[in-house]
């Protein structure tokens, strides 16, 4: 396959070999960075990098990736300012972009507005997530991490904490890591946060041993383990997620219970649930993690502009 | 004249020829988009684009004329974080500002706020639209729609439809045509939003044939039809906005009742106006004209810098 | 002393040997502005400019530097778009921010947050002002304009105005100008806006000579008058407010009272302390001033990449 003119819309559906050319791709784009720290690779292309809902950390990175390409970006980042709020469709704000920029990156916060713009526009489409619907470009980070850090994608047994509910990048993961063969995925958090079993029937179904478990401890046994956070706004009873909360916070103490070889990854941003103190472990990928985002967003960029 | 070191404050008072100049600099500028996508024409320029009233649209587009050229942007984007907001004027602001860069693009609310600017600073200044004032790169960008789309500015009969007493464009482009002997001009409003007697009579001093309607179905006559939105806003009285608006909505339906050969244009962005089904049809011109307002804004920045 | 991977957090601390070298950079970085307009020493890099609290002026004149400087700028101009929002730290917004850029400029409202920024990245920090701590940049700038306006940093005699109290760039300045051996510090300000004791005293311990007034008329005899805004929300009581204001505005016409050789700077916004007829005056420097922070901050941003 191509990915020139695609659009990076999802991961669902995504083929292996799909994915492991986008992670080729990012590897060459690191060496890259590492090297001569800006190319001139998309020099004659402009990118709209529209973020009609705040989120910095996506928004600089992604501005990043297209800067460090020779690329020029031009930006929204802030709704409120957007013609939306002229009553302006998403397709006809698309539609209208698109005759200034090469590809389109978008996030906002309807699931499947980036669908919408995609199917108004020719030019190709970049998810950067669309509300509680899909973050194509945080699946694929972590899976470069992963296999950075671990050195190969094949086999590993994945541990999952957290809010897995509501987690959007957890079920990314989920789905984007399953061609892989993972080993084990362990999903651990209150009964309350606890993974659809839709998604769990789906894992068993493509042949992946699924452990639900309320406890951490079990967890740290993994290869990787995923941390996210608990959102204090989805509990009804307060008190419950008072008691609930320190049971799922990472600290230097408890890890040495589990797996010393372990992979620690977070989405970030982290409040409280991974203590400081782990910071300086080796084990702790989470600012790596961030920092591959640049090198995968450039990989996309490319290909899809038909570049890479 | 040569526009090198000028301002663009409004295109009152712009002769024939230069409006002539302006749109072959531009088509030359949708030339250089078209084959190298980015030029390198003003790669040692700086250019602030300073928006202190929200419309991402038009900022976009300056960003990318500005990129597209090569030269690089400082741009403010939300008036709320503007030095502004600590009682500083207008013109103190561009005097720093001018220190910074090469060019002044500016937006923002009050009636002759570009023209302070531009008093206060040495360097060119391009007014992006001043409150219920002008806005000159709007008209500019119609008169090259229109020539692009008719073959000829010369001799058309041109409808304008929606709300013609408070729409800044109609009158900007209503006075901007004039020099090209347009055959007919036909306002098209319910009595509560019709032109102000004054533009009609500038216009037949100038020998133009002026028409009021309230009926859209004459509109559809003409060459060229120039929609625009009624602002509910406009209303004392709700229920006859409710009355009213349907009767200003084009849709395919009503489109085979006038001229086959009509080209519909809109400054956008539209809300429901323009039926999204008559999107498709040849003659639906307002996203090619959206385009092209990156060419005559490309245009217009190397004029103004001497780089035409 | 190499600047190379330094950071630059306050002028506190810099030798004057140091600053000399910064003042020198300077003047070689208004060379290139005033004669390539645009260089590519920096092409290579991408500068994260970080505003968490607004300061359009600041922000401009820092994206200002980097372009002309050949760097691409990530921006992020609006504290409420930011992670700092979801509850994230400032070390740990800048840990991820370090994997994408090669320099990291930043305001925001709290004393030591640059610190903090710095002692949690390797790559370089500069302080574009931290609530009412440091503003090292603005300090440098105020410097270079002094030598450029007198000719000569030495054995100035030097008046500020206003609010003396609560002014961080007076406060900055005092200290920078210091190891130049100025003949006189002038502190001109009401009882209640005076500089603190503990100020007056550091300096008299330098030897430099420290005199209190509350006339204009005294600091006009100085060879610079820094002129600040007296910030209304600083008085209990607004009749004492309006009282003491008009006293200390500068007008063409109590200048003439004055040295007629005088200098008059401010670090801008200006409200109505200095009188708009002052402006055309030769000898004032405040808009001077203001474009110089281009040319300081891009020999700091060289400077700390280790390319001046």
């Amino acid at each position: 396959m191509t990915f020139a003119g695609k659009d990076i819309l999802t991961t669902v559906g995504m083929k292996k070999n799909e994915l492991i050319e986008v992670l080729g791709i990012s590897a060459k784009m690191e060496g890259i960075v590492r090297n001569e720290r800006v190319s001139t690779l998309l020099q004659d292309k402009v990118v709209a990098v529209l973020f009609l809902e705040p989120s910095t950390r996506t928004r600089l990175s992604f501005e990043t990736a297209v800067k460090r390409l020779g690329a020029k970006a031009i930006t929204v980042s802030d709704a409120k300012t957007s013609s939306g709020a002229k009553g302006e469709t998403l397709a006809d704000m698309a539609k209208t972009v698109e005759g200034y920029v090469d590809c389109i990156v978008v996030r906002q916060p309807t699931v499947g507005g980036a669908q919408i713009i995609a199917d108004a526009v020719d030019i190709p489409v970049i998810n950067g997530g669309d509300g509680a619907g899909q973050h194509p470009t945080q699946a694929l980070l972590d899976l470069y991490t992963m296999q950075k850090e671990r050195g190969n994608l094949e086999g590993l047994k994945v541990a999952m904490v957290g809010d897995l509910k509501f987690g959007r990048t957890v079920h990314s993961l989920t789905y984007a890591l399953s061609p892989f063969n993972p080993k084990e995925y362990m999903f651990c958090a209150p009964d309350a946060l606890q993974i659809q079993e839709s998604i769990v029937n789906d894992m068993r179904a493509k042949g992946i041993s699924c452990v639900k478990t309320a406890s951490i401890e079990k967890a740290l046994q993994a290869d990787v383990l995923y941390m996210t956070r608990i959102q204090k706004e989805r509990f009804e009873d307060l008190a419950e997620y008072e008691k609930l909360k320190g049971s799922y916070v990472l600290t230097r103490e408890i890890l040495f219970k589990g797996n010393k070889d372990i992979t620690i990854m977070h989405p970030l941003p982290r409040v409280d649930e991974i203590s400081s103190d782990v910071d300086d472990l080796p084990n702790a990928a989470y600012f790596r993690q961030a920092h591959n985002g640049v090198y995968v967003r450039m990989a996309l960029l490319a290909l899809v502009m038909g570049r890479a």
